[in-house]
């Protein structure tokens, strides 16, 4: 298959793609490297550097390479940005979304993979581990922005057929992660940890998060994408999580283990908690898994191990 | 109090402004003359043409206004134009609603009134009238930016302390208004009962909407922003609506009334139903009536003889 992976240079992607040339699809990536990185690519994907929200080159790209399959994953995924700047997030992450539909329409590919949070787009209140029922509540312009986005992909599906899905992703963490991301704690960690620190925890630690590890993110858009090429899914929004929570002082007390840190030696250190910080978090990934097709997830030993092995890589 | 009335050249916008001006306040009107004309307005009214989306210019507008109340009705109102572009539909009604509550947060305004449409935002299912207890399920784009908007409003009030609520309105008719909004259909009977021409129907004309005349919009745009100046109602959302369903052959009928054409003369022509289109829609009003101290609002004879009255001047 032809894919075209919007964001293919940031942490999420690059291991999409990593995924996708180990099968033998050919690869184009379109990344404007806000935040992604050239070295992140396989040397066997091609690279444009451009802005999605350029919606008249979009259509060109998409047109030229009429891709079976499209990843939008270029986001601004900064909750604090978003924050700050919610039009600049609303324009990369809502405007840019459509650009990206239209342009997928367009150049009429068969599969359409569309990246949501679940870690940002349910409400302080839901019931854990979370399902897809549970009607959004986000709390940030991040949040929104992809909601709105989610609600447009399904007016594509509805009104032009197109042949999209949606994937909430939990708190995804593995090698290449910068630290503004979703989980980009567990990168935070690992580095204390490599250069002999001790992870700085805000609040009390038992705040929790599902930690999801980024192969199994990778396996989830590429089940997505076949399903849709075969006719099946189109409209659908799944959870793409664990289902298991992890408390922040669990996580740093694993990462001091993967490391082979002495206990002590690798104690939190707390700070005051931030303030409108979700306290727990957890989604329930079990629709998505049976739709798709897909095996358990990787469990946070095992995925934190492999993440160590990038961080110890690096130094 | 001095107000700043985005889109105030057009339809609603205009009458507001009238409004206002009738009570004496400062108005300072923002509008592109996209679909709004400099005739609309009062004399009285300071008109900036510009564009909304154009933050740097609308922040340099409202820190030099220094508004009191701001209220915010430019926007893309096309339905089928949404369908069309959703990506410009996004970027005026989204984007642009951020661009004016930036701008209004930034120049300390004390009240803040976003224009919704609750004729979009629920979904065909909805119970009738409709509360705004009812979870929103938009079925166009146009829609989903209006949804998008209400709920970064609802941020500004949350993260920002911004003095700002929502008003969702129901199908707006009245003088100046031109066809492609909400209630175009009256705007396009009475042209047709000015010209001798008969009324098209599309569909078996029994599809109701709830016809609200713009007068009442005005005065509850007024009453929301003193309340919101007093303090009261940040972060509210309310129905604007008459609660009573009219069929568009009952609305056909009630113009040939009051343009005192006999009923056979004015008898519909029957053509085929728009795809997309709602089949009931009717807003529940009463939380706002009572929170706003409203009185009931104009009936459909009355409303629509005003109405009549400015077509018969316009010829
Ligand atoms: N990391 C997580 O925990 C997490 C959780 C939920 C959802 N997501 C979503 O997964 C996707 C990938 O996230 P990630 O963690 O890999 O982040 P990332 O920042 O590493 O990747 C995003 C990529 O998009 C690119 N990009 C940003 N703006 C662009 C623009 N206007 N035009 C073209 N490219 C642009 C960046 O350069 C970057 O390479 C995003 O949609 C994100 O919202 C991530
Ligand atoms: N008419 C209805 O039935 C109805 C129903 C529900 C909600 N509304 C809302 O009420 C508000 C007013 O609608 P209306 O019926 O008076 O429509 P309108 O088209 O007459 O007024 C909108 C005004 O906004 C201006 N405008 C558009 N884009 C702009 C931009 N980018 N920058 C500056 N100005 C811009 C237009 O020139 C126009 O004067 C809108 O927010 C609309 O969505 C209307």
């Amino acid at each position: 298959m032809r894919a075209l992976v919007t964001g293919g240079a940031g942490f999420i992607g690059s291991t999409l793609v990593g995924a996708l040339i180990a099968r033998g699809d050919e690869v184009l990536v379109v990344d404007d490297l806000s935040a992604g990185k050239r070295e992140n690519l396989d040397p066997a994907a091609r690279l444009i550097e451009a802005d999605i929200r350029d919606t008249g080159r979009m259509a060109v790209i998409a047109a030229e390479f009429r891709p079976d399959a499209v990843y939008h994953l270029a986001a601004q995924i900064d909750v604090r940005t978003s924050m700050a700047d919610p039009l600049h997030d609303a324009s990369v992450n809502v405007l840019g979304t459509l650009s990206v539909l239209q342009a997928a329409r367009d150049a009429g590919a068969r599969a359409v993979v569309v990246c949501s949070t679940g870690g940002a787009i349910y409400g302080d209140g839901a019931p854990l581990p979370t399902t897809e029922d549970e009607p959004p509540e986000p709390e940030s312009p991040y949040g929104l922005g992809k909601l709105a986005a989610e609600r447009y992909t399904r007016f594509f599906v509805r009104a032009h057929g197109l042949p999209a899905l949606v994937l909430r992703f939990a708190n995804v963490y593995g090698p290449r992660q910068h630290p503004a991301g979703g989980a980009g704690v567990v990168s935070l960690f690992c580095d204390r940890a490599r250069t002999g620190g001790r992870p700085t925890v805000f609040g009390d630690g038992g705040q929790t998060r599902d930690f999801l590890y980024v192969g199994d993110v990778a396996r989830a858009a590429l089940a997505s994408a076949d399903r849709l090429a075969a006719g099946e899914l189109a409209g659908e929004v799944f959870n793409v999580g664990t289902g298991t929570e992890s408390t922040i002082t669990e996580l740093a007390a694993t990462i001091g283990r993967v490391a082979g840190l002495d206990a002590d030696a690798f104690a939190p250190e707390f700070e005051a908690a931030r303030p409108g910080e979700l306290r727990r978090s957890c989604l329930d990934p079990s629709r998505g898994l049976a739709a798709l097709g897909l095996p358990a997830p990787t469990t946070l030993a095992v995925g934190l191990a492999a993440t160590w092995t990038w961080h110890t890589r690096r130094s």
